[in-house]
């Protein structure tokens, strides 16, 4: 990928009513709790109250839309740890098309309830992400389906509309603090903010027990690492090349945090915002919270990017934190 | 009050500027985990989106902007067992009043912490609402403050702008159902929605240990009946006569639900949703799960009027549920 095929602010604004056709804005909320917990302004933006519940919706819309009618009668072809997979799932729906969806054992659930709810037809295959992509290479070469990537910039474009909605929601904002799964998120806030401003920092955030982007992005190349996070949503072990660029060209950090962190900021969210994260959504509260004199004062952003936690990791959780008291 | 002092839906439409100066419409939403639990088509209108996590906010904004400059001078007195006290906490903060809000003893700390946080002064008194909002009309009289009643039309016109959304996305809607604590809320969505089409059936939910508003619509005349439930928002024991009356015309039905059967229903819009429903804003789907037969086949909306569960009530829950197998 050259400089020139990067996504641009202009693809993000080009792809707003292809997102808006189907959804609304996102609110942007102050919590005064995480405000004096973090001694700084904190804001989360609430992707999590999409519909699927997670901020990929807005890319697989803005794809879908710009599929060639070939491309739309041959079906869609895509491998998903979840939310990626509900978002073409719901944007296949809104314009008639078949969806085949990949994902490994053990997904998550409910997103994949809400895949076959949607409509789409869903594969279990494999241990991990890279083993359900590899069923699904094949299956849409065999079957001459569209295969979906997990980073296209098309998925970048539509979900860069959030990044657009914190600045012009929030034209004060510091620091903007996001979730790396495959990138895509994070991909997008950067371009978006930094174009507007490049005094805005982006700083991204992945499980310490899923490095494999942060450790791409510092190593300047693609670095492999097992993924073992409880984060579905950050669970990635072989770094997608186009978001590592987009990353190393335009991040301002990108910092770990263990899942143990993970876990009690999904805590934290629940009692202080009453809204469900998922692992993912929670890391940034998490990183947030090991940079407390970095934010002091600012004006923080969370990115809440998703509320798909399943009820029996929210149940361990909560019974987890009665017997050791933490963290309310 | 006379009919020509209710509420109508002009009053509501013309509300709607007020409200939508600080806030945004909120999402309707269907799901296809409840609709297969209920064999109907189910929609979840999302109240529990809005800033300070509940409907009431719309109210509040409304009731602020109409206030005449003497009234904005005094300050606001109020009580609340809650979400009303956040409401009006957040209206005057938008419009730079002072704000005082009394509250029971044992009030939801969330709630109290969330009044204090936007800004006004929290007064506990008493062991129920009825005892705050004594002593709250006391003190609005001594320090000539303008007392912010539970139920005031304009508060009503201003909530009515959420039943409008549901009939605006969801022309098709056949059955709302919606709680009721004081009944702000169900007398603006049977306004609303029966004005518009009076084949839309709103049906109110009480829980059957606070069931004086029930009992007061059956009888045609107040009944006071003791609040034991544990739903906050629905715990209101002296029915109040404007939103009696408006009921009395406007409502086809008005149900009652166990506790035990509203906690089962927090757990299950948790697992289906992903979001968190305060126990008056799962009372609805408790009350749909009693009435399967009779809602078959229809589109049904379930207000969900608040998210703003305690942690602790969260954990008991959870635990609970874990013990007996219940609902999950």
């Amino acid at each position: 990928m050259t400089d020139e095929e990067m996504p641009t602010l202009h693809d993000v604004i080009a792809a707003r009513p292809h997102v808006y056709r189907y959804l609304k804005p996102t609110p942007l909320y102050t919590y005064c709790g995480l405000s004096d917990m973090l001694g700084a302004k904190v804001w989360v933006k609430h992707e999590n109250h999409l519909p699927v519940g997670a901020y990929k919706v807005r890319g697989g819309l803005n794809l879908v839309a710009h599929l060639s009618q070939s491309e739309r009668d041959s079906g869609l072809f895509t491998a998903s740890t979840g939310n990626h997979g509900q978002s073409i799932a719901f944007a296949a729906r809104a314009y008639g098309l078949r969806a085949t969806i990949a994902v490994p054992e053990g997904a998550n659930p409910g997103k994949v309830a809400a895949m076959r709810g949607l409509g789409a037809e869903v594969v279990v295959h494999g241990p991990n992400y890279e083993s359900a992509l590899e069923w699904v290479v094949a299956a849409a070469a065999e079957r001459g389906g569209r295969l979906v990537g997990g980073t296209e910039n098309l998925l970048i474009h539509g979900v860069g509309s959030y990044g657009l909605e914190i600045v012009e929601d929030l034209p004060e904002v510091d620091v903007i603090v996001v979730p790396v799964g495959a990138g895509s998120g994070a991909c997008a806030t950067a371009i978006v903010a930094k174009t507007i401003n490049p005094r805005i920092e982006v700083i991204a955030v992945q499980s310490a027990q899923a490095p494999a982007m942060q450790r791409s992005w510092l190593a300047d190349k693609a670095v492999t690492v097992r993924a073992q996070t409880i984060a579905d949503g950050l669970a990635l072990s072989v770094p997608f090349e186009n978001t590592r660029r987009i990353l190393r060209k335009y991040l301002d950090d990108f910092v770990l945090v263990e899942d143990s962190a993970i876990e009690d900021a999904v805590l934290l969210l629940l009692e202080h915002t009453h809204n469900l994260a998922e692992g993912a959504a929670a890391a940034p509260l998490a990183a947030a919270l090991n940079m407390k004199r970095r934010l002091a004062g600012k004006n923080v952003v969370l990115v809440m990017t998703g509320g798909n936690l399943s009820f029996e990791r929210l149940r361990m959780l909560l019974a987890q934190s009665r017997k050791q008291g933490v963290p309310a």
